[in-house]
């Protein structure tokens, strides 16, 4: 459900190289063809590509990029760094950012802890140690507060089982638990908390859809009691990016392109982190809703290079 | 620092297979050969004859052991159990049964949590979504309540960096947080968690210096306030755990040892679970602060094979 293009004939690793060499060097850099390389081949070949460049360069590509790339307010040189990042390297620098820079509307945390595996969460946690000298966890607790924190540190210390095994008399008992709650309004509770970052995504989708027979609307429209809350909001995310991660992050898209200006932040991050995941069930899901393909709604909001590097990635021949 | 004694000439693993499974079989079970054999080899090799025995005989080792071996109120099938299994899987049965007859007083997941390596951590939680098709974290936070779950949940989670980087700066205002907190018996304060369970060791024992330092007397003394108080005696496992685990473990073995009847449970696991890793200093640390070797000691309260197993791992010639 990716939408990157690799062609069929890669070209030679060296090949890459020397054109991704070329392009920085001389009079102006050639984003265009750096762009053609790099938006075209997959995480092994970027960190391929990347590895024989320092070998062969003495210098990190992606301090090339960030010396030679600048123009549209950098953000193309945030979406080709950002894109040329390992996936965990990727999710740890956003991680990074997000905890220190914390704020309760930021659901980066969110979608690292809960739309990606078990395994590459735990990928992140190693990254951000090798990058960072401490951990994920270590950061989320010293820079986010209260309820949130109550919330985000399990959810970035977790590693769920990822079986297919359910148990429905506990997704019942459950269910009932967290109706009752919610009807307190304690949403921070701490059981609340306890079945939303330890149980399987298994076990929650068989619990949100009890919660949905047995109380007759879906668990996240009781959650939507105050629409600003951002807490309540985090809950919402946390609970669409286990059960309609397409739809979570096609949201995402639409408030990023909707109303005036652009959120570039959030755009690239979607179109950065999903290329390789699931950006055309993204795609899928933004045409529906919107009835206009993301391709053209980012065309008509964004350019240059910066809607080059956007659109390579969203796979457009 | 290890005590296992591994023979300078292994016998080849068909060999070791054939005489466990003579051992097996016939009048009576000859556990003096099974002890002889998987009590002097070490994990990679035990893990090379489980996997060859049940390749040879179409049954499991673990399974031929639990039939065959009983007596001694069958200390010695579970010692011999718990040692042939690999180092993480033998924990996460740990945490398992922990989890599950959870009590206060129970330092198991404290050990797993605070006396092992990130890494060692890590393989754990995976042993235990193998064996038991659940988290660690999701069996620990729905079993234990209060404070102890507040502490236990992030403590089984963490994924400690474990560089030597360390942050005097920081060592010296987390110290002071400690103590304020200690002061005033806020001792399941958020703060308090938050520092001992995302914190490195590096980080953590300098600011247990520093709290040692600037405040006369080290932190652990301050955590005595009630001895009997389990929670207060958990904080004190934790810290121990991370500065001195061979004292730690001298003193679970000397209390399972001294008194009315032996603590079988307890010595057991000290045994097993650091044959491998640092028996030695435990029981450098056992002769200095009883004046009587461990061997002696535990040969006084054990008999049968149960003693034959536990003197084969504590390097007995």
């Amino acid at each position: 459900m990716a939408t990157l293009k690799v062609p069929s004939n890669v070209p030679a690793l060296a090949d890459d190289c020397d054109n991704l060499r070329k392009a920085f060097q001389g009079w102006g850099t050639n984003e265009a063809l750096i762009i053609s390389i790099l938006g075209h081949r997959d995480a092994s070949q970027r960190r391929a590509i990347r590895k024989h460049y320092a070998d062969t360069y003495g210098e990190e590509l992606l301090r090339s990029i960030t010396d030679e790339i600048s123009g549209d307010f950098e953000w193309d040189q945030r979406a080709v760094i950002l894109w040329t990042l390992d996936p965990a390297e990727r999710d740890a620098v956003l991680a990074n950012e997000t905890a220190r820079k914390w704020h309760p509307g930021n659901p980066v945390l969110v979608e690292i802890a809960c739309a990606r595996g078990s395994k590459q969460l735990f990928a992140v946690r190693q990254a951000y140690h090798d990058r960072f000298k401490r951990s994920l966890e270590e950061d989320v607790a010293s820079h986010v507060t209260g309820d949130f924190r109550k919330l985000l540190v399990p959810l970035v210390s977790s590693h769920r089982y990822e079986g297919p095994e359910v148990n429905t008399r506990l997704a019942h008992s459950e269910a009932k638990l967290l109706h009752q709650k919610i009807e307190h309004k304690a949403y921070a509770d701490d059981e609340v908390i306890r079945i939303l970052t330890t149980r399987s995504k298994a076990q929650l989708l068989a619990t949100f859809n009890n919660y949905n027979d047995t109380f007759g609307h879906p668990i996240t429209k009781d959650l939507k009691a105050d629409p600003k809350d951002e807490f309540l909001k985090t809950l919402r995310a946390v609970i669409r990016c286990f059960t309609c991660p397409d739809r979570y992050f096609e949201k995402v898209a639409r408030v990023a392109i909707a109303g005036n200006g652009t959120d570039e932040n959030s755009l690239t991050r979607v179109i950065t982190t999903r290329a390789e995941v699931d950006l055309k069930l993204i795609k899928e899901a933004y045409q529906k809703r919107n009835s206009v393909p993301l391709e053209k709604a980012v065309a008509g909001d964004t350019s240059g290079d910066y809607e080059s590097m956007l659109l390579a990635l969203l796979g457009k021949e």
